[in-house]
């Protein structure tokens, strides 16, 4: 039950992320309620397909659909104002991959993934959405950018996996782990942190 | 049978519609053989992942590979001037999305996929094509663009899905949400319908 | 035990060109190992969704996942100078292109996939990874550009899938397809071979 919460947690922040994304890129409230829910289901959808959980969750549930429609259209109708909006975006997707990288794993592990694949599923999930979001505004994602990002989400996701075999309860392995990967991404967003570059 | 008719014409018109825009883009033959084909198979490949339809149908049948391939030679042999491809993309994209709509749509209810998968699905199996050829241009794909298009291919698969809740002949109902889609879709082209922007 | 060679040399060499990749567009060291990644493990990631294989192979095998890690260090610490990185990136794509066709043909025979989806998914294979690296980067993928790629894939695939059909060891025809599939595309590059564009 915890665990959905905060699956919708998740879908709520990069619905989010993904609309004001579209606000950023001037798209019309249906382009943008498009890229809202994209980059809401896209990592559970990606994550449901290498499991080979056919179809994916979140295309039959109702309200996994119905969550990010709302949140775009609130987005498109109360957004801020468009000079800040780089920073949301920002702030949003952290959260979103923070939750996300430890929901992805928890449900791996639930469809006997094995533990490697377990970490490189909540990695996925918690990259795929916001990478589907910037290369459909022909961006570069955001997860190759110089800022720690995918890194994170491994962080995130091998928590998970860590603390459930060492029998931690999964609500507070997740927990655990979505603080760690969205506070290791905020901080490096916040500290400046880069890592090195080619000579 | 009516509804493999109905699968080949979309195909085709996809087929077309992406080697259109390799034309445009320049492209070599190859290259717009692959783009064709990339545009005309990619949603019903999409779509067979998410049902778990392992391989894909339209990798397996050759009829289903021979189509996109041939018509896509003969776009690269007989295309019309340059200065009109760009209408001519858009209205073969229009109709290859109104009846993948209700083909996506009806291939997902008849593997249990769940009327609001189905719906989903039936979307996905309209844009996905469109999407592929778009971003393997570097554009930004016509469904986030200022026109009506999800909103239409939703419309599509919900009428083929809600007819068939109704018991009308799968046919029927095929015909009845392809031409709704293809004809809102071509409605908003010609009107100039615009969806509300961000302030 | 031949193919999994083959495989990881494979996998080598697409990690080198995604890293170099990533190298010349300046991503820091974390952008320039998830691309390396991504560029060695898509295709085959592609075809084991394709084949409803899940989770992916290589995602489940820690092998799969420190091998382009490895490499795409390797190749952050001692690439060579800048000007010569266009050149090494095409090289070692052609000898991964090679390689990925003839083992995810052989990879699909294996799953009862049928000759025509064999020689497909063989090509998808070959072509998946470094298409993914450039849509990743925003250029217009290498397999649509003027020069023989996607051809040369097929020919691979198809070599391995008939000579298969013929009793050829395994081993033995997939060397046979590997070598005519990269040695088409080098041969393609060196002698400027030009597919014919639209007028």
């Amino acid at each position: 039950m915890l665990l959905v919460v905060l699956d919708l947690i998740g879908i709520t922040a990069f619905a989010a992320s993904g609309a004001l994304a579209g606000v950023r890129a001037r798209l019309d409230v249906f382009g943008i309620v498009v890229l809202g829910a994209t980059t809401a289901l896209g990592g559970g959808v990606l994550r449901d397909v290498l499991l080979g959980i056919n179809p994916p969750t979140s295309l039959v549930d109702w309200r996994y659909l119905v969550t990010p429609v709302v949140v775009s259209l609130l987005v498109f109708r109360f957004h801020p104002r468009v000079s800040r909006l780089r920073r949301s975006v920002l702030i949003l997707d952290a959260l979103g991959m923070g939750l996300f990288s430890t929901y992805g794993a928890a449900t791996a592990l639930s469809h006997d993934a094995g533990v490697v694949a377990a970490c490189v599923i909540g990695m996925t999930t918690a990259i795929g959405g916001g990478a589907l979001r910037d290369v459909l505004l022909n961006e570069v994602p955001i997860v190759l950018r110089r800022e720690i990002y995918a890194v994170a989400a491994l962080a995130g996701a091998t928590v998970l996996v860590a603390a459930d075999a060492a029998g931690v309860p999964q609500g507070l392995a997740a927990l655990l782990g979505s603080v760690l990967a969205t506070g290791l991404r905020l901080l490096a967003m916040w500290r400046h942190w880069n890592a090195p570059v080619p000579r």
